[in-house]
């Protein structure tokens, strides 16, 4: 398995056998690509008038090597870990917030909650690091890492042997859903002052000016927003990183529990040639750490939504990726990709579900 | 009820009486304006992060005038019709398709029989003036008008009497529906042919030149596309209407039986204070026109899609539309609107549903 790697994979191959960390994804197998596209066609329709629906039903097939692919059991894993940063006052809310919100997870009030009852998802919630004990939180998924990260303005956010532990529990829920039958997922993240190491490893990997990385978050003001920017400057300069650089020890660096968790979460569902529902700002900063380590994994994803905080767009573009909605959401936890699940399933069932010209008994272009 | 209508509905008002068409469409009262808002910045998430949902549910709750909206019964209704302008070989489907399509809908097969049912919309049929008879159809309303329009290359589509026969066709379905318990709708529509009117509807009543109007429909190449705009401007100059005509004259002239019965649907929608779904060019083109017989109409419509038919995004701008999903769909029959409801669903779900900061127990920004 370790000799059909693509080659630009070999970096993350090495470093991740380093820590015996390893996640084979194949790219798509595209055999059925022809096949589909003709399906798609043959349907009542305009050619190409179910726009991008048509491209996401064709890549659905791709992922599950069929002409009449299923989004069975979507599950939607919110991840809630604290930051070091927060003490730096890089968000306008306390960090206790991130343990209330838990609560909240739990008993059914955040938009989260709304949103996924509402579109079909099952919600799973994950401590993976927040800086509270939750012994009396009943469905709460307990993979806490820490009470929080380090700050990374004076140290390393967390060790490797911290990242690694992260990621392995993210690859373990995972593993854990598939085998329930599971073959979409969407990740969710809530923690106080994430945005800030979501800023930091858009910049790394993507090798952006971190202006361009830095946005308002749950809502500083301009004299907030400067702030933040000159402390995640000086972060960046602390740990003097680039993309060449292990991405494990990137993640450690200026990541967090709950992104590191997404991270093993998304290599293991694309692994497991999953279908993988992109939510916002911090879930695609996990992605291009993802990437970084196995560059297969995108072609597993589809992208929910445009976030309303300022680095999303153009780390979308960056990734050549086009949004199925642009709404001004910027809540995180997950919610525009429990959103976009009735697109996914409409781009599904018109393949699966309409008649096709003969059938039907209508005429083609003339 | 006449005293309070706004100037510049005088102008409709007053071809309306002539015509004995009236709707009773009240501006939204926004006495609840400032509490919905307050309870909208109550809810567990940053101030303004779920973006545009934030907006429609405010939206909404104006038009229900309740701080609990809800969607109730939502039913879209399909009509179909045929064009005389399709002997000019505006499209590149024949128009035996318009029919086959109406058999597709009533047998299920049609894209807008699976989005209906995927997002729980029901669905009606209407047959506004189709060119065939459909005795053996199940569930097909039949309001025939005519078999089809004239060719308005030659004279008007219609006579005045046969437009406000439509218009009062589509009023009475929506009136009977509401009776039901109805109180969200949308409108789509089938017609070979059909985005030829509404690119001359949108010439006249927004004042744009042809060429901003006329897109390639079903799927017109260079040269095809290059015909249907010097046909149509042949059409605008036979008929040399402008936005200061009688709406209905317009209509008549160059509209067809299922645009007709749309602006009459819409109008009682409105009147009934219902939510009206946009879908595309076509239903836009319709609304255009029901909002220069009742300017208020407006008020009442959120915007599902902006369509891949090249004049939609400028119609959508004309009326400062901000659409809700931009997809590259065009395939008319309401299929972006069926697409949308599960956002309008989100809008008032979280409303309805989400926990407040005081409820849940989390702390506000500092």
């Amino acid at each position: 398995m370790f000799f059909d790697r693509p080659r630009d994979d070999f970096r993350g191959f090495f470093y991740l056998r380093k820590y015996m960390l390893d996640f084979q994804i194949t790219p798509l197998n595209r055999d059925l690509s022809a096949a589909l596209r003709n399906k798609i066609d043959q349907k009542t329709k305009p050619l190409g008038a179910l726009g991008e629906l048509e491209s996401i039903a064709h890549q659905i097939g791709l992922i599950q090597s069929t002409l009449s692919p299923k989004i069975l059991s979507p599950h939607l894993v919110v991840f809630a870990a604290d930051h070091g940063i927060a003490a730096e006052g890089v968000s306008p809310y306390p960090q206790a917030v991130t343990a209330q919100m838990v609560h909240n997870f739990a008993a059914g009030g955040a938009a989260i909650n709304v949103y996924a009852n509402l579109n079909g998802w099952q919600l799973s919630i994950v401590d993976a690091g927040v800086n509270a004990e939750f012994d009396d939180v009943p469905n709460l998924i307990s993979a806490k890492v820490a009470k929080g990260t380090k700050n990374m303005l004076c140290q390393a956010a967390m060790t490797e042997t911290e990242c690694k532990q992260a990621i392995l529990a993210g690859a373990e829920i995972v593993r854990s859903l598939v085998k329930e039958g599971c073959n979409t997922f969407a990740f969710g993240e809530m923690g106080i002052a994430n945005t800030s190491s979501a800023s930091c490893l858009m910049s790394i990997f993507g090798g952006f000016p971190l202006e361009v990385c830095v946005g308002r978050g749950t809502g500083l003001d301009d004299a907030g927003l400067e702030r933040k920017k000159q402390l995640l400057l000086q972060v960046l300069q602390r740990h003097a990183l680039d993309a060449s650089d292990d991405p494990l020890r990137i993640l450690a660096s200026v990541g967090g529990f709950e992104i590191a968790m997404m991270v093993g979460a998304m290599l293991t569902a694309a692994e497991n040639k999953c279908l993988i529902v992109l939510d916002g700002f911090i879930t695609t900063a996990a992605l291009i750490c993802a990437k970084a380590i196995n560059m297969n994994i995108q072609d597993y994803c589809v992208f929910a939504h445009c976030s309303g905080e300022h680095g999303h767009r153009k780390l979308l573009e960056h990734l050549h990726a086009k949004p199925l909605l642009d709404l001004g959401l910027r809540l995180g936890e997950g919610t525009g990709a429990a959103l976009a699940l009735p697109l996914l399933q409409a781009a599904v069932n018109f393949l699966n579900e309409m008649a096709s010209f003969e059938s039907a008994g209508v005429s083609q272009k003339c």
